[in-house]
């Protein structure tokens, strides 16, 4: 099954693609969407529209994963960052993917192991679960991260019987 | 020119059409896009954005206006909002159909000719611009408060001769 993990934030979008078979995980692609600072607000949500749109339609993922947000102290940032994952969220679910929600501390224990590790021990662990990938900056990783989370819970949830396999 | 104005809201999103002609300003369409709260964040979004499209097709607006959002106190609300606050921007201008922001004061001087008015007087002051019309909720009256003052905002820029009559 083909998981894609998205790190919204609206001057870069995190994405990760994984493919998970069983207890297996292999990693796909990864990568980050931009959207450029001297447009309009209304001008870069469309740019990362379309770059999450080509995403999908290049990768074809069964399943879409976001992190819920860190909400911020500044309500500035919050609003802009609530403004790209709202694209985030939309494009997967307007192409009929299911889109997962999963905490913070749900990605850092799914894959370090406890709930409050450091961002760089999740990035580090990401290397260590795909050996060998490039991953293009941390917002990659970060999605990477939650793409694998993601995965861990689908094989989480076959075992429950939940799912089929 | 026919003008659209929007108040986002994840719950509740209201939408106003006007149309202006000069100084003269005509009622065309008002209502509000809801959402389902028992559905999952993103489907939700996805009501949203197809309610908003549907609102675009049918009324055809030739310019579009957002009221630049009140960040709130609470961070989940703010959240929230930014999310729905990003369908409201992108699909209008995926139509191609150009997005301006006002601040609330901005609106509320525009449309009742102070920056500090209350609510109460705003919706009041819509119902005197546009006579007679019936208002669908105060979410309906917050968005023609928007289109209102992108009207006069747009008779201005004609004045002053930097659009086309």
């Amino acid at each position: 099954m083909r998981l894609l993990g998205l790190d919204p934030g609206l001057q870069k979008t995190g994405w990760g693609i994984v493919e998970s078979r069983g207890t297996r995980l292999t990693h796909i692609a990864n990568g980050v969407v931009k959207s450029s600072p001297k447009k309009s607000l209304a001008e870069r949500l469309v740019e990362l529209h379309d770059g999450i749109t080509e995403v999908i339609t290049e990768w074809q993922p069964a399943s879409c994963a976001v992190e819920e947000t860190f909400v911020n102290k500044n309500p500035t940032s919050t609003l802009k960052l609530g403004q790209a994952r709202g694209i985030a969220l939309l494009v997967p679910s307007m192409a009929g993917i299911s889109v997962a929600e999963y905490t913070p501390n749900h990605v850092k224990k799914s894959v370090v192991g406890v709930g409050h590790a450091a961002k760089e021990q999740v990035d580090a662990m990401v290397q260590v679960l795909l050996p060998g990938i490039t991953i293009n900056g941390p917002d990659a990783a970060d999605a990477l991260a939650v793409a694998i989370c993601h995965a861990h819970h689908m094989v989480s949830m076959q075992n429950m019987g939940v799912l089929g396999r």
